[in-house]
């Protein structure tokens, strides 16, 4: 939340007194014809009305009918391991950072520091959603609009999200596991290839594609820069006034 | 955060024009000593600015300069098991959110929805109580303050949460272990000296009594009301502006 400075109100004050006086000045010398009484006029208007107006501004600040709450989005990135969600879900975020709306970037692990992976069962992964859930919900209680990135391979779990939240945006990022595994630089896909990952997402365990995503990127065939483009159109379209 | 509604913007401009014309009508009557056509200018004046107003306010709306983000606090209500901390920090919410900043509440029971509690040895505590410190700098990177109540034994989990939250203020919930075991309905104290919980704070467990506390809340002597008082006023004085 935001207060707005004494300067902010004397200089709104400033700005509009030469609006004002200017066509006090103008209607006065309309009225009359006397030039030199209607500067006279409007130099006394000035110095009275820029306190007034200062008043005025300081009075209004107190009052908080006609300030509208931000209502906040989710973006929720799905899709395989290395399908490059975190790149796009990086830019879309710097993207709408310069909008000025109050924003927080959750990455799948990043969030560990707050939220520890408990596992990767399905119902492990499911809870653990869940959690990340909630603390969507407890930022959108603040205004708070989120940029999430999660495999998130569930149709259930993905469901459950979009339950809890409001103004729930899933972006499938789709991408060709071959594609995947090209851009995967840990060598994660030939560790699960090898068998050391029980659960791994689009090898060892399903990944379930959305059914009803609102945004689908096929990363074959779009720029990170075409992705962006489109997400945060998107974003401004239905949800920034 | 918010938004200034246009109707907000459009009221503000009536007030506004009902003091400033009027002083118009008053400084062209004292010039020229012509009601009528003061008055006359006065209409004029009217029509013209309350449309100049609201440009104005709309155009200011889009300018962020002088609007000051709000300064976070954390209020971290520590103490035993049943010393009254959820009462007294439920009460302090209360209060607080009559002053419309940006606020949320986080207690030891609630959270669990959000960060799982693994266990209750000194090393799993400090852990938990970080991962809480970590939703607290998401929130207070958000202008949002907070209220949290948890036992919080150790002085090094406490510390460690002073160095990663901004204005924290400490608030020590005093109260003689008989009173807690009074004030506990739900059995805890008797199921901890009969065993059954090996890390219950204040029986199995150490409290390390806070040494630098903002507040001291001794509920042996002060009524809830009268420590709501106390807290609500210290953070009136200390971060409201």
């Amino acid at each position: 939340m935001f207060r707005e400075t004494n300067s902010r109100s004397i200089v709104k004050g400033i700005t509009w007194r030469v609006l004002a006086t200017t066509t006090t000045v103008i209607i006065v010398y309309v009225f009359f014809g006397r030039l030199d009484l209607a500067i006279a006029a409007g130099i006394l208007e000035s110095v009275l009305k820029v306190a007034l107006y200062w008043a005025h501004e300081r009075g209004w600040h107190k009052i908080r009918w006609g300030r509208e709450r931000i209502s906040p989005f989710n973006l929720w990135f799905t899709g395989l391991p290395s399908s490059g969600k975190t790149t796009i879900a990086d830019a879309v975020f710097v993207e709408l950072e310069k909008l000025h709306i109050p924003l927080e970037r959750i990455d799948s692990k990043d969030i560990r520091d707050l939220i520890p992976n408990i596992g990767y069962s399905r119902e492990e992964r499911n809870r653990h959603l869940k959690r990340v859930g909630h603390l969507i919900q407890t930022l959108q209680n603040n205004s708070i609009s989120t940029v999430a990135s999660f495999i998130s391979p569930y149709r259930e779990s993905r469901k459950a999200l979009r339950e809890m939240v409001h103004n729930n945006i899933v972006v499938y990022i789709k991408a060709d596991i071959e594609t995947c595994k090209k851009r995967d630089t840990h060598g994660n896909y030939d560790k699960a290839l090898a068998g050391e990952y029980p659960n791994f997402t689009g090898i060892s365990d399903v990944y379930e594609e959305p059914k009803h995503a609102e945004i689908i990127i096929d990363t074959d065939l779009l720029s990170v820069e075409e992705a962006v483009k489109i997400i945060t159109n998107y974003v401004k379209k239905h949800y920034i006034k």
